[in-house]
């Protein structure tokens, strides 16, 4: 099956669960930030693991709904803690509701992403719920770091990338292996996936941040220079203070010590300084680093080349966003 | 053992626990609000029930601590809701750090809840977490209710009992069945135990309900008139409106739609209504139907004499609060 096949099943599974029930006003938000959401990458991944690994994917889809209803679920609370209005140029809950709906309907989402795991026996659901525990609670720790960094003036680039790691990385990495524990796949074979999501959810995560930056606004999701707006610490940021000269750390510095009414000009300064230390070639030089050794796992693994080459297109997929 | 020592076990087992890692700004809240919380009913019943069905309650501790993290987890985005600065007359979390502190380490709670779960083998793990995730939902449920219900004005007394029963209620009936689960106990003595605490929770609010507005300010732990103040939909309010005539009906309509920053003369016209139409007598006849059919659960159980007058003991300890 391709990529759209999965998503268009996962879709179609998703309709299929009523998610508004009473309370209304605790049910109504999980409907509409769940309709909301875009690309549906995670779950994907879930059911095209459990595809290659048992060539049934169908027993995976309660596993990727809870993924999806996971990484949801730090979308509403996250949206809340960046103060967001917008996300994916709708309102966002608590913006459309309140602060309280947003908290409690995220809670219930939660609860209900552990509840998906009850479709399997008991060794399943106990393998799954474990993963699913140790990767939420690292999810809440990088989250937790993006918010400490916002206000220390000395992350270090191992940190950033331990940060990304945990807010980003481990969740696709989980949504992989998932699909092999329900696939009854070796644990090597798990741990392979694991690895290729965890490097994948890395270059994914480094190239999110030079899009950001240096991407085409037309095709670009998001505001570009919206980091360099918020002072956000990225790869790019740390890596030019590290390589600037001392007047163009003084520069940096001085930018991302400010939040401004009007950001043009902060933006091609900064755009500048990372230009002159080719911080744009050094990104995706990492970039490319992190998708071979991604890659490299997968060579490891104990499944045909077909499967090899497919888990490969998603990679390419993933990564071939505009740039 | 008597409830002193359960209660001891339950405290030297938390102490084991060392709360506090990286990001220490994520854990530090989850230490903080886990040493402030009062006489752990919770995570009690889970170990006598453990102990009475088995003899051993060293084995529940894991379930123990589940449920007394959940139930602090319940308290710390509560609050938020709530808008409430204190918290057993200490700072609440949001307050003392701040918003976004509350939401993350609640949400580190709810996963490190699941996660004491993971001492058991697969089968009680799995009976475990899904009685858990069933009961933490209906809390939610019951939270929204309980918002919900502060703008309507046609909540029915049957509405605000099942709102409590879910709030309150089913979090004590679940600590008293998982110490059943983890003793291996019948399904019948289980389900028993549950509705005993489940009967015992209801009575419980309902007696909440009745200090909070008839206690002793000397002894009753929170402001005595707080439910009246914040214009709470209780039983008490809610019964007098049915029993009241045309003029006491109207009364309390219009003191319950105002908010006011000198609340003595209120506090003083609400109590006078409610005894005009008997609401003290006609709850305290209800805390005691709900105490008599929680103990008409226990008889019903298939265990000694001895140890169903030892949970009566504990509802007669729960219920035997300064009036």
């Amino acid at each position: 099956m391709d990529l759209t096949s999965y998503q268009k099943e996962f879709l179609a599974y998703l309709e299929t669960k009523n998610w508004v029930r009473e309370p209304k006003n605790l049910y109504q938000p999980i409907d509409y930030i769940l309709q909301l959401s875009g690309k549906r990458i995670r779950p994907i991944l879930t059911l095209m693991a459990a595809d290659i690994l048992s060539d049934s994917y169908k027993e995976a889809l309660p596993a990727a709904l809870a993924i999806e209803v996971f990484h949801n679920f730090t979308l509403v609370h996250d949206d809340i803690m960046d103060d967001a209005p917008l996300r994916r140029g709708k309102e966002t809950v608590h913006e459309k509701w309140n602060l309280n709906t947003g908290i409690l309907s995220g809670d219930a989402m939660l609860i209900l992403a552990y509840q998906y795991f009850e479709n399997y026996e008991p060794h399943t659901f106990q393998k799954l719920a474990q993963l699913f525990s140790k990767t939420a609670l690292e999810v809440c720790d990088g989250q937790q770091l993006d918010i400490d960094f916002e206000t220390r003036n000395d992350v270090t680039i191992d940190e950033y990338i331990n940060m990304i790691r945990l807010k980003t990385s481990v969740l696709v990495a989980a949504a992989l292996k998932m699909g092999a524990i329900v696939a009854q796949a070796s644990e090597e074979d798990a741990e392979l996936l694991y690895e290729y999501g965890l490097n994948l959810g890395l270059a994914f995560q480094l190239q999110d941040d030079l899009l950001d930056t240096f991407g085409n606004p037309e095709t670009f999701g998001k505001q570009v220079g919206g980091d360099i707006i918020e002072n956000k610490k990225t790869y790019l940021y740390l890596k030019a203070l590290e390589l600037a000269d001392e007047e163009d750390q003084q520069k940096l510095l001085f930018f991302y010590n400010q939040k401004l009414d009007e950001n043009s000009i902060k933006i091609d300064e900064v755009k500048r300084i990372f230009e002159r230390y080719d911080i744009p070639v050094l990104v995706q030089n990492l970039i490319a680093d992190y998708t071979n050794t991604s890659f490299s796992s997968l060579e490891k693994m104990n499944i045909s080349s077909n499967s090899k080459e497919k888990l490969k297109t998603f990679g390419t997929y993933l990564m071939a966003r505009s740039k």
